[in-house]
């Protein structure tokens, strides 16, 4: 019963981010647990900024000459043993199918945690000559891992999302397409999430199992803390090799095929929650907000108020505006203050002055400003309103982004912008044992790198040796 | 490599209409055989159908009021326990989840065959009050179900599916909202997969384990046989009862829900296949078709020719066409057979002569006519002509249908007409027995009857006991 529900209050996002984001994402109804432990059940005010952002997704990964396919979800074990770094990174993590029906099977299968090794095996069926090549290829699906600490969108047994798998000819090729999807996961999220990112590579000790080299998007969250938002993979030829997926090339010769794979999940929904949101609740970025407007007629009873509201409600709609008309019997205020929490981009609101003065009044999510605008051009005024708030989002993200990202010079200044909840740029060794000890002492772990190759002169901010790159650091999801 | 491919043959529609069908599907590259058993992999061209069933079928389900959602994947073996009839009639055929990791699992889970248990269980924590109702959710997700025969599209351990979860506060409503989804599904199969459909009720014994009362869309296949394309099942109180999934009503009485599901799957893939193919392989309806016309540039080398083609290409897809070009470099000849095989509807020839004349040529799939036609609004030509084929596809199988539906009054005719491929309309009792025996004696199982009730007179085509219905019998896939 909604009455119930919205007097319960959501915990104070000063004091408490991690039972503030608990507490809006159940709230306002976009997730549920559900009876399998680390699971969630996506219901529909979720799911629908999971539609959105697969069209808007899928438009761009056709745009640049993929296709969509479906590959099986059960694995035999076999495959997951081809690859020597993947069976050891996602092993342990693994559903087992044991039984069909009746029957305990002959082989194991694993519900697919990705599906790089399925693939390969088609790949290595369908792939002959250099005509075959490229294969563009990407399928939109469930993966199950077997977490042990979850959390509903950041981490789940079975998450949804989409993955990527490319062959190419040669390894110049696989790495442009790597980067290229990388640039494409970037791009969106700044455009269609309003979350500006860092775009790098990943250390060797955070890359995917199997990779030669793993590129990320990392967003900062209210709190300072890292959640890698995205990652695109230059597989060389790792799977070619375990898969034997080989070409006859233009010379006449006999070559292993370069691969790639990149992929985002509905994790992506918990950054929307976590970048945007605000003591209110959601604030959603009108680009993926499920419902961008809400009208609300103020005092229905009286003459031609609701009239007027369904006729608003029909322009918008007509516009292509994801309008929804809130004609439940309930006061004003109740239903102002569930929206806010919803995170609804703008309020309209029409009632009998209004209506007088040929007006409504249109409250931004963002910003808590109130306009009174004209009816006229109502349409036009509501469009151009919701590219703003989009814009002034991305804006906020950016400088909440700028002002939490600090350099540090030495030891000292990295620990103290640890505790400052910021990202920190720092000269590194890049050493595995020296990135455990940072870990360790400081709970950050290494996010990521510039993506073209670094000279760089100075020592490692912990260890003191000899610095390789300057690295990004935070404390992650 | 393409060209090896094509030269090989499909096999004979009318000799060998399962093979021709096996052929057709894995030579068209729409699909291919998974790794595990009744698996199956859907290849781009496949896939690219059932994206187009589903963008048309997702939008048929939003403007009747229903919305998206994702419920887990692994379902807890007690829950599937609940429900008698259902726990009998999936129990036999699911893939059990028994490790996670390195683990033993405490219960064991089921890899979902359909999510009416884990749904409920949902729902039994979602709904209190009648103002929380009517739910009207869906969800498109994958399903396992460990069959013993297999066919891909038709009959696969794990499929693509939509299934749709309704709670209703009365029967009627619930009732109303059954039939409601099978006419979506009527209409849809007709006006978008061209596929004339039998819609109405099950028997008891096709009924879905749980069910109250089950209806379908039959679709009758080129060689007789029935394929079931749609269910819609009215659920009543069953599910509610084992899952207490309970409102209180606007009078302060607590009562049980009614409820609906309904859903169809990739199996309609196949559906299009069997019902519009021809000895040259698919013939796609022009809404489904990944692509709807393919432009071949004749002579490519002559002057001219290339540009034109990439005109033509470029004022078709700005129209909103799905369309190709083939501008690789092998015979016309070569790609005639190859588009013809993958049943795009309309081919686009243009070639020196043809510029000259300032006209193109347009070569039906589906009846092999070809129109010369000027370049002058074109792609209004090419829209209207795509319309044509879809409407003399549909009329095509209606005769196929009519034509193969025969009203039986004896039990030699009944019998008859099966061996001719034909669907029997006939008196039948409703007995489980005579069902089996008619199925033992001739293949042919009980298809639908009409959603209204009915009173018969006369006595049952097989057992000679009073009948109770007319009803439509035929062999199934």
């Amino acid at each position: 019963m909604a009455e119930k529900q919205f007097v319960t209050q959501i915990a104070d996002i000063e004091q408490d981010f991690s039972q503030w984001y608990t507490d809006v994402i159940l709230k306002t109804e976009m997730v549920d647990y559900g009876p399998v432990k680390g699971t969630m059940v996506i219901r529909p005010y979720g799911y629908g900024v999971w539609e959105l952002i697969q069209k808007e997704l899928d438009g761009r990964f056709k745009e640049t000459g993929h296709l969509n396919a479906y590959f099986p979800m059960l694995i035999p074990e076999s495959y997951l043993r081809k690859e020597a770094e993947h069976v050891e990174g996602f092993a342990p993590e693994v559903a087992w199918v044991t039984h069909g029906g009746n029957e305990e099977l002959a082989e194991r299968l694993v519900v697919r945690p990705t599906s790089e090794t399925i693939i390969c095996e088609m790949y290595h069926r369908w792939v002959q000559s250099y005509r075959d090549l490229p294969l563009l290829y990407n399928q939109w699906c469930n993966v199950v891992r077997w977490e042990k600490s979850t959390r509903p969108f950041l981490r789940t047994s079975e998450f949804l999302w989409q993955e990527g798998h490319t062959v190419h000819a040669t390894e110049e090729e696989a790495k442009a397409e790597t980067l290229r999807m990388l640039e494409v996961y970037r791009e969106f999220a700044e455009n269609v999430l309003a979350i500006p990112v860092f775009c790098g590579r990943k250390s060797e000790k955070e890359k995917f199992a199997g990779a030669e080299a793993t590129y990320s998007i990392e967003a900062m969250m209210k709190d300072g803390k890292a959640l890698q938002a995205g990652t695109s993979h230059y597989l060389s030829d790792h799977f070619s090799k375990a898969f034997d997926i080989q070409f006859l090339d233009k010379d006449g010769q006999l070559k292993y095929c370069s691969q790639t794979s990149w992929g985002v999940s509905t994790r992506l929904i918990g950054g929307i929650v976590m970048v945007h949101g605000d003591a209110r609740g959601l604030v959603m970025p009108p680009k993926v907000a499920p419902i961008q407007v809400v009208i609300l007629p103020i005092a229905p009873h009286k003459e031609g108020v609701t009239q007027k509201a369904e006729e608003l409600f029909a322009l918008l709609k007509k516009a292509g505006i994801r309008v929804k008309l809130d004609d439940r019997d309930a006061s004003p205020g109740w239903k102002f203050n569930e929206w806010e929490m919803k995170g609804v981009p703008v309020r309209l609101e029409v009632g009998p002055k209004d209506i007088e003065k040929n007006q409504v009044v249109l409250a931004r999510r963002d910003n808590f400003e109130k306009l009174f605008v004209p009816m006229e051009n109502l349409e036009q005024t509501v469009a151009a309103l919701l590219e703003q708030i989009q814009t002034n989002m991305l804006e906020k993200a950016r400088a909440h982004k700028q002002a939490h990202t600090v350099s540090a010079q030495d030891w000292q200044a990295f620990t103290e912008a640890i505790e400052n909840e910021c990202f920190v740029y720092a000269l590194w060794c890049g050493e595995r044992a020296c990135e455990d000890a940072i870990k360790e002492e400081t709970g950050a772990t290494a996010r990521n790198t510039s993506i073209e190759e670094q000279t760089v002169e100075g020592v490692c901010v912990h260890c003191g040796k000899k610095a390789r790159y300057n690295f990004y650091f935070a404390k992650a999801y």
